[in-house]
C-alpha cells in the first residue's frame, strides 16, 4: 500500500555533463528533478557550476545563502547544512556560486580532492532516491568531481547542430575516469534538447553519427520551447511555471523514462513494490 | 527513437465507476485524464453523468455544444462530431449534459442500447491511448452502458469511510456484466481519495475490509485536498491550474502507475518501444 519503495537504500546519481555550452545542460537539471519531485521521488540537486544558474533557476537567492557547495568541498560547512528547500517539498538544492571557482585552489594539497564530492554525496545518498548533478560546461576539475561522483552520465546535445562534436572526447574522459576512480559509472543516454517541430519524435540527425550512439539515446526528446530558455526568470521550473508548456510536458516524460527504468520492476497493481536496487545495473545501455 | 509507440492499436478503456456519490469519480476522471495527457498520451474523456461536472470541469460551455454524448447515443451525430478540444492537445472531451437522462427512453426499443456506448467507441479506440469514462454515482442504464464499453474498472472509495459497503453489489454487477456482455473486463483497482493526512501512504483501514481488497488496491492514494473540490470552479483540471499541489502531484503518480500498468515493457533506454498490447491482460489484477 506504500506509494513507493520504503526500502529503496541509495540514491540513483546523474551527473548531467557536457563540455560544451548552451546544450541545456541547467535547463534539463532544473526541470528533471522538478519533474522527478513531482512524481514524489525525493530529489537533491547539486549546482556545480560557478555561474550557479541552476541555483537562481530554483528561485533561490545567492546572496542570502549561508553556505554552498563550495564550503561543503572545503570543508567549512557539513552538506546538510548548505542544503536548501524548494517549492516542491521533495525537491531539495545544493546550492553553486562563484565561491566554486576558487575550490580547486583551495584543496590543490589535497590528493582526495577529486573524491571529495563524491564522499560528501555518499554519506547522504539514503536520503534521496535521486541525486542531479548540474556540471559546468567544461572538463575542469568541477565537471570531473561531478562526473566520479555519479552512477550515470546523462549527455545532453543540441537536435539542430547534427554533430556529435566533442563527444567522443568527452566518452574517453568518462573511460579514463570509469578505470580510474569510479568503475560503476555508465552512460545513461544522450538527450536531443531545443529540437525543431519537424525533429520532434523522429531526429533527422544523419544516420553515420546516429549510428554509433543509437543505443544510448532517450526515448524523450525536448523540443524547441522559448519558454525553457526564460525559465531561469520565473525563478522556477517550467514544470511549475507552466505545466501545459511543451518543453515541460518534455521533461515530465524524460522523468518517467528515467523512473521506468530505474524503477521498472519495483511497480504494478496490487502487488507492494519490492527493492530492486540490485538490477538496476542489469538493464543499463 | 519515437517518443512512444507507434504501433499501440487499440486504446486502454477505463470505466470509473462507484455507484456512491461523493467518492471522488468526476474529480478522479478529470484529473486522471489530464495527467495523462500531460504524458502526451492521446486521451478521451467520456462525461457519462448528465450533471456534465467533467464537462464543466474541462472548461467546456456546455449550451455552445452542438452535440453530446447522447447524441451520440441516439445516432443524432457521430462521435468525432461531438467530440471536442481542450486545453492540452492530447486531451478531448466527449461532453456529457442534462440530455443523457432522456437516452434510455429514446433507445427502450432498440436490443442492443446497453451496446451502443461500447460499439461507438471501438469505432474510433484506435485514435487513442486512454479512454475515460466518467459514469454517474448509481448502477443505471448509463453506468451499465460505460461498464460494458470498458475494459477496466477504476472504483474510487473515500478513504475516511473505512468502509467498502456497495462494493459487493457493485462486484456482483460487474461480474454478471462480464459474463454476459463484456468478457475482457477486469478490475484495475480501487483508489482509495480524500485520504486524512495520516493516511497517506499507510491507509489505516481495518484489515478485515482491506483483505479481500487488497490485491486490487492502487498503490498511489489521493490526499484530501481542497483544491480538488473547487477544481471545477477553476474549469480546468488541478494538475493544470497548480501542478505543486498535493492532490495534483497524486494524481500525476497515479497516471504514472496506470502508465507503468499498461506499457510496462514499452520502454527501457535505447530500445525501440515495442507492441505490447497482447501482454496487457497478462499482468491484470
Amino acid at each position: 500500500m506504500t506509494a513507493f519503495p520504503a526500502t529503496r537504500t541509495m540514491a540513483n546519481v546523474i551527473c548531467i555533463v557536457s563540455q560544451k555550452g548552451g546544450t541545456g545542460k541547467t535547463t534539463t537539471a532544473v526541470n528533471l528533478a522538478g519533474a522527478l519531485a513531482l512524481f514524489e521521488r525525493r530529489t537533491l540537486l547539486i549546482d556545480c557550476d560557478p555561474l550557479g544558474n541552476a541555483t537562481t533557476g530554483l528561485g533561490i537567492e545567492k546572496q542570502t545563502l549561508s553556505a554552498d557547495l563550495a564550503d561543503v568541498l572545503t570543508g567549512k560547512a557539513p552538506l546538510e547544512e548548505a542544503v536548501v528547500d524548494t517549492e516542491l517539498p521533495d525537491l531539495r538544492l545544493l546550492p553553486g556560486r562563484f565561491s566554486l571557482m576558487e575550490v580547486e585552489k583551495a584543496l590543490s594539497l589535497s590528493a582526495d580532492r577529486q573524491r571529495r564530492l563524491r564522499k560528501r554525496v555518499e554519506a547522504i545518498a539514503e536520503d534521496y532516491e535521486y541525486i542531479l548533478l548540474d556540471a559546468p560546461p567544461s572538463l575542469n576539475f568541477l565537471a570531473v568531481s561531478a562526473m566520479i561522483c555519479a552512477d550515470w552520465l546523462l549527455i545532453p546535445v543540441q537536435c539542430q547542430i547534427y554533430t556529435l562534436e566533442g563527444m567522443g572526447q568527452l566518452l574517453a574522459i568518462a573511460g579514463s575516469l570509469q578505470q580510474e576512480h569510479n568503475p560503476g559509472l555508465s552512460v545513461a543516454g544522450v538527450l536531443f534538447t531545443m529540437c525543431p517541430d519537424a525533429a520532434e519524435g523522429q531526429i533527422t540527425c544523419p544516420e553515420e553519427i546516429l549510428g554509433t550512439f543509437r543505443k544510448n539515446l532517450f526515448h524523450t526528446t525536448i523540443p524547441w520551447d522559448g519558454q525553457l530558455r526564460e525559465s531561469s526568470d520565473f525563478g522556477r521550473p517550467l514544470v511549475l511555471h507552466d505545466i501545459t508548456a511543451r518543453g515541460a510536458r518534455a521533461y515530465l516524460k524524460l522523468a518517467m523514462e528515467l523512473v521506468h527504468f530505474f524503477e521498472q520492476e519495483a511497480r504494478s497493481f496490487g502487488e507492494p513494490s519490492p527493492n530492486n536496487e540490485e538490477s538496476i545495473g542489469a538493464g543499463a545501455p
